[in-house]
C-alpha cells in the first residue's frame, strides 16, 4: 500500500480524543515524574481535583457490613438497569426530604458517575438527524466538550458576568438558537467555587421560558452537581429543579464521599418536566446503547446505606481559608470560593500559561492555566491537599509572584 | 401547539431502545411477578444468565483485605483512564503465562465490563463519515445490535453452519463488503454453548486475510469472551489472537467471578495488530467520549489480586449434564454445550415463541425463544440455577413436550 492509498483504520474523532492529553492531567503527570526525581516534599501539586479528606466513616462500615451480611450472588449480581429499586428509593427519599420535592423511583437513573449521567443525558436530548447544541458558561469543566461532542452535539460556550463569574443572561440569550437543547450549569462551580444564587437562577428560568416559546421547544437545564454538598460558611446550593422544572440533575458521589474511582452517581428528571417520561426512557436507551448495563452493584448498596451521610467539610474549609488568606495577603487576586475545592486566581500579567510555566519551573508549584476552561487569564489552584502543603507553599507563592513581576516588569 | 407542530424532544433512537424490552428480561420479570402470585417454588425460571455459583472464596477475601489494609483515598480514588497500572500488569501477566503471548500494559484498557469494552471497540473501529459494518454469527447475544448501532454502525447477521452451529465461511464471505470493520465472535457461545475449534478459526483467519486484501483494509475480529473459562470435559477455548493477530478481545469477569453487577472487564489489542497503537488510542478516546472515566477502582484491585483465580466449574458441569441428559431422554433435540451455561434446544414443531408461551402458561417453565438471537426455531435454557430446580423441572419438561405435541398434532 502506498501512502496515497492509506485508508483510516480507526475513528478520527476517537483517535484525537485518545491522544489529546488534558492540561490538568499533563501537569499532574509532570508532578509525579518530578516527585520521583527530586522527592515529593519538593513538589507542590495543586493541579488535580482528587478529594483529600478520607471518606466518611459510614462508607467503610457500609462496605464491611454488606460484604459480611449479604448473599454474594445478590450483592454482586446484575441490578435492574436504572439501578436497584431500594437504592433508587433511598436516593429519592433523601432528595425529597432535603429539598421538599416529590420524586419517585422512576425519576432516577443510577449511573457510573456524573460523567456517565451527563453523556447519556446529552445523548437522550439530542434529536436524531438535527443539529443539537448545549450551552455552558465559561469557565467550565474541560471534559464537557468531549461528552457533548461524543454524542454528536456541539458545545457553545458563553463568557461569565464579571467580576464575580455570574450567569450572563445576555450571553446566553445571544447563544440560544433553534438547535439549543440545554444549558449546562455547574454549581458550585469548578473552577471558580461560585454558587449560583436563587435570584440569578430565577432570572435564567424566566429567560429560558421566554426563549423556549420563541424556538418552539423546551430548553433543559443539565445541572452538573458533584460539588452540591461541598459548600462553606453555612451556604446551601439552591436546588435548581425547584426553580426550573425542565432540569435534569447529574450528580456524583465522588466528591462528597471521597470515592471518585468508584463511579457512582445518577441522572434525575423532574416528574413535571416537559416530556419527562420520554426523557427517562431516552436516558435508559442512551445508557443501554453506550454499554452501561448497570452501575456497579456493591457501591450502589453503599449509597443506599449512606444516602443521607454528609461530607466532613471542616478540613476543606480550613484549607480554603488558609489558601485564600495566604494568597490574597501576598497580592494575588481571586473571588473567595463559596463551594467545591478550587480557587480561581487572576493570572499575574494576564498570561495564565506563562505564569503556570514560571511557577512550575522555578518553584515546583503546579497550578492549572485556565485556557482549557475557555476563560483565559486565570489559574486554578486545587486546595484538596493537606493543610501542611498549603502552609508550606505560601512562601513560594509569595516569592513566585514577586520574582515573576520583577522579571516580566509588571507592577 | 397542535399535533402537526409537535417537535420531538428526545432522541428517537434512544427512546426506542429505552422502551423496547428484551424478550429475556420480559420473561424474567414475568417470572418474578408470577413467583409473588403462586410462590417461587412453582416457577421454573430458566430465562436469565445470572451466575448461580457463588464467587470464588478469594474474591471476598480480596474485598476484605483491600478495605482493611489500603488507604481509602487511594483505594477509592481515580485510577488512570486505562486502569491502574498494577492492575493492567497483573492481567496481562496472567494472559501471557496462560496463552504464551507478549502483551504489555499498553495493550489493555480496563473497562466497566464487556458491554463497555464492546461499545468502545465498535466506536474506535468505526471510520468517521463512512458506513461501518460489523458481522456476527447467529445465534448471537441480542444486545450486540444495540451496542453496534449505538456507535452509528450496522450489525450484519450471518446464519451458522448447521447442525453444529459452526462458523459459516460462505456466509461470512458473502456478507463482507468494503464497509466491514470487524467480525464479532462469541466463544463459548451464548446461547449454543459451542466453542469454535482451532481449525475453524484458522480457516476464518485465512478468509479474513484474503478479504482484507480485496477490500484494502484489515478486518478485525472482536472476540467477546465472557465465558472463556466456563468450559467442560477438559476442553479449552482457543485464544483467538494466537490464531489471528487483528483481534481485539473483549473480556468480562462477570461470569467467571460471579459478579456481573460489578462491571469489570477489559479490551485487549494484539500489539502486532494492524494499527495497534492507533486502535489503543482510539479505544481510549472512545471511552473518554462516552463518559467512562475509569473502571470501578475497588473492583479493579480485586481483579489485580485474583487475576489467576479460576471459577468452580463442577456445579455448572453437573447442571449441564443433568439437564442435557434429562432433556434428550424425553425427546428434546439439542447440541451438547461445551461451554457457557446455556442449552440451545430445537423448538418442538419449529415455532419457538409458541412453545415458549405454551411452556410458560401451562407448566410455569420459563425458556427463551431464539427469535431475538436472530436464529428462529430454538429455545435457550439457562442452566445457571440450582441442581434441585433442574431435577424437579424434568417431569414438567417431559409432560410439556408430550402435551404440546398432542395438542399441536406434531409427531
Amino acid at each position: 500500500m502506498t501512502d496515497q492509498n492509506v485508508k483510516p483504520l480507526v475513528s478520527d474523532f476517537s483517535l484525537a480524543y485518545g491522544r489529546q492529553r488534558s492540561a490538568i492531567r499533563e501537569l499532574f503527570e509532570y508532578g509525579k515524574q518530578r516527585a520521583r526525581e527530586v522527592g515529593s516534599a519538593s513538589i507542590f501539586d495543586f493541579s488535580i481535583g482528587n478529594p483529600s479528606v478520607p471518606p466518611p466513616p459510614q462508607i467503610n462500615e457500609a462496605f464491611f457490613s454488606l460484604l459480611k451480611e449479604c448473599d454474594p450472588l445478590t450483592l454482586h449480581g446484575y441490578t435492574s438497569a436504572p439501578g436497584d429499586l431500594e437504592v433508587r428509593k433511598a436516593i429519592v427519599d433523601q432528595i425529597n426530604r432535603e429539598y421538599g420535592c416529590e420524586y419517585d423511583e422512576k425519576s432516577i437513573y443510577v449511573t457510573c458517575g456524573a460523567a456517565a449521567a451527563l453523556s447519556i443525558t446529552f445523548r437522550a436530548l439530542s434529536i436524531t438527524g438535527e443539529r443539537n447544541e448545549f450551552i455552558t458558561l465559561a469557565p467550565h469543566f474541560p471534559e464537557y466538550v468531549c461528552y457533548v461532542e461524543g454524542q454528536g452535539a456541539k458545545l457553545v460556550v458563553v463568557l461569565p458576568k464579571l467580576p464575580d463569574f455570574g450567569i450572563s443572561l445576555e450571553g446566553i440569550e445571544t447563544a440560544i438558537t433553534p438547535a439549543t437543547r440545554g444549558i449546562i450549569l455547574n454549581s458550585p462551580n469548578n473552577p471558580t467555587g461560585r454558587i449560583y444564587k436563587t435570584e440569578e437562577l430565577e432570572a435564567l428560568a424566566d429567560l429560558l421560558h421566554r426563549k423556549a416559546r420563541d424556538i418552539g421547544r423546551p430548553i433543559y437545564i443539565v445541572s452538573d452537581e458533584p460539588y452540591r454538598e461541598l459548600v462553606y460558611e453555612g451556604l446551601t446550593t439552591p436546588f435548581i429543579p425547584n426553580i426550573y422544572k425542565n432540569t435534569i440533575v447529574c450528580y456524583s458521589y465522588s466528591k462528597a464521599f471521597s470515592m471518585p474511582g468508584e463511579r457512582i452517581g445518577y441522572a434525575l428528571v423532574h416528574p413535571e418536566a416537559d416530556a419527562a417520561r420520554d426523557i427517562c426512557d431516552a436516558i435508559a436507551g442512551s445508557a443501554r446503547s453506550l454499554g452501561y448495563v448497570c452501575a456497579p452493584s456493591l457501591v450502589q448498596q453503599v449509597v443506599r446505606l449512606c444516602a443521607t451521610v454528609k461530607p466532613d467539610l471542616a478540613s476543606y474549609d480550613l484549607n480554603r481559608r488558609t489558601m485564600y488568606e495566604g494568597l490574597t495577603a501576598v497580592g494575588y487576586n481571586c473571588v473567595k470560593p463559596e463551594g467545591a475545592f478550587y480557587m480561581f486566581i487572576e493570572a499575574p500579567g494576564g498570561d495564565a500559561q506563562a505564569f503556570s510555566d514560571y511557577a512550575r519551573l522555578n518553584y515546583n508549584l503546579l497550578i492549572v492555566p485556565s485556557d482549557s476552561f475557555e476563560c483565559p487569564g486565570y489559574l486554578r489552584v486545587s486546595y484538596c491537599v493537606s493543610l501542611e502543603r498549603i502552609k508550606s507553599s505560601m512562601p513560594l507563592f509569595d516569592m513566585c509572584l514577586k520574582s515573576f513581576k520583577r522579571e516580566m516588569k509588571i507592577k
